[in-house]
């Protein structure tokens, strides 16, 4: 892909509005969806999220009010909920030091040192009122990823943040498994009836935004 | 592009740990990385953030001991700290209103909605101190956006949170302008010698980050 193509899918993203809800994102493209979620990069890899797909419409019908009653909730091909870490525990640590360990046929003693740089900055007191927002940061990562290999691919997203967290974590079962939804994205295909589709792109001009020092 | 091109491309992807000093982006190429930033998607399109491109080396110099003596902030072709609003204000909303409807050609009162939507949520005394948090959430997406941008164009990258906040604040002049720094990005090309490119990827198992429901 040149920069033309690239930008070109870059602009051709907005913020879907209005889906057609009976256009699906086929099985194959929906498991690199997964995958580009899977390969997000995260603070020292820990990867402090779930992505929850709401594949069930009856549970969508459930959280749609709790989302402004936007109807992308339940139009979109897919629903994701994004969902944050509230803390994190040695245990946390301790998994993802084992899973470097097998997956990379590394001793576990090797990894002390990256271990320890975790545990001194992570279990820190001062951190863990942190927790949620450090984890918060890597998931809005990964909704980047995610909406920037859709675009690619030609497949429409729209990020919702306009929903009631403790309501969606209600219905999602998530705090009792130490999560907190902090925003969604809806994917799938643009209606030919969404008027955003046409509208001008609206940002700050580039010097304003970018600033050169 | 098709998926197998986009998940090759994510695959290739790592934090890269060295980067050719000699290798610079090409202008076209990084003003097309720059327009992706200026193209990602915020809060209400507010883009509470600016993003410093640091070209000066001498400043580069001054910023890695703040970094972790980590060398990609002075080996890679360029270096991005993005900064995040601390604050909302009604100028603020005001300034993004004015500048809907000058792009979109349409009369200031017919966006009066949309505004009072903006300052219902986001001026009142509670959400003032989640202001720089929500911020912040913008400015990774915004990473997320560029890192998989860059991917796609054959462009390493190496997220940076290591580094002290306080520190690049005073050397970038941010407080002053309302921005504090939240994460960084090294740019550039991976050295033939960086001996993580060729470690395995490591995940968490898909089906335990990805649930579906």
């Amino acid at each position: 892909m040149n920069t033309e193509q690239l930008l070109q899918a870059l602009r051709w993203r907005y913020a879907t509005k209005v889906f057609d809800p009976n256009r699906k994102i086929p099985a194959e493209t929906w498991s690199a969806m997964e995958e580009t979620l899977v390969l997000s990069a995260s603070s020292f890899g820990l990867q402090p999220y779930r992505f929850i797909v709401v594949d069930d419409p009856a549970l969508r019908q459930q959280l749609m009010p709790h989302a402004w009653n936007q109807r992308q909730v339940v139009d979109a091909s897919h629903f994701v909920v994004f969902a944050a870490r509230t803390s994190v525990t040695e245990a946390d640590i301790d998994g993802w030091i084992d899973r470097i360990a097998e997956v990379r046929g590394m001793p576990r003693d090797s990894l002390a040192q990256y271990r320890s740089m975790m545990t001194g900055m992570l279990l820190t007191p001062e951190f863990q009122p942190q927790a949620v927002h450090w984890a918060a940061r890597q998931a809005y990562l990964a909704l980047g990823n995610l909406m920037t290999a859709a675009a690619v691919l030609g497949i429409d997203t729209c990020p919702i943040e306009g929903f009631v967290p403790a309501e969606f974590d209600r219905l999602l079962g998530l705090p009792e498994q130490g999560y907190t939804s902090v925003v969604c994205c809806a994917l799938g295909y643009r209606s030919a009836d969404d008027k955003y589709a046409t509208l001008p792109k609206v940002r700050r001009p580039k010097e304003e935004l970018i600033r050169h020092v």
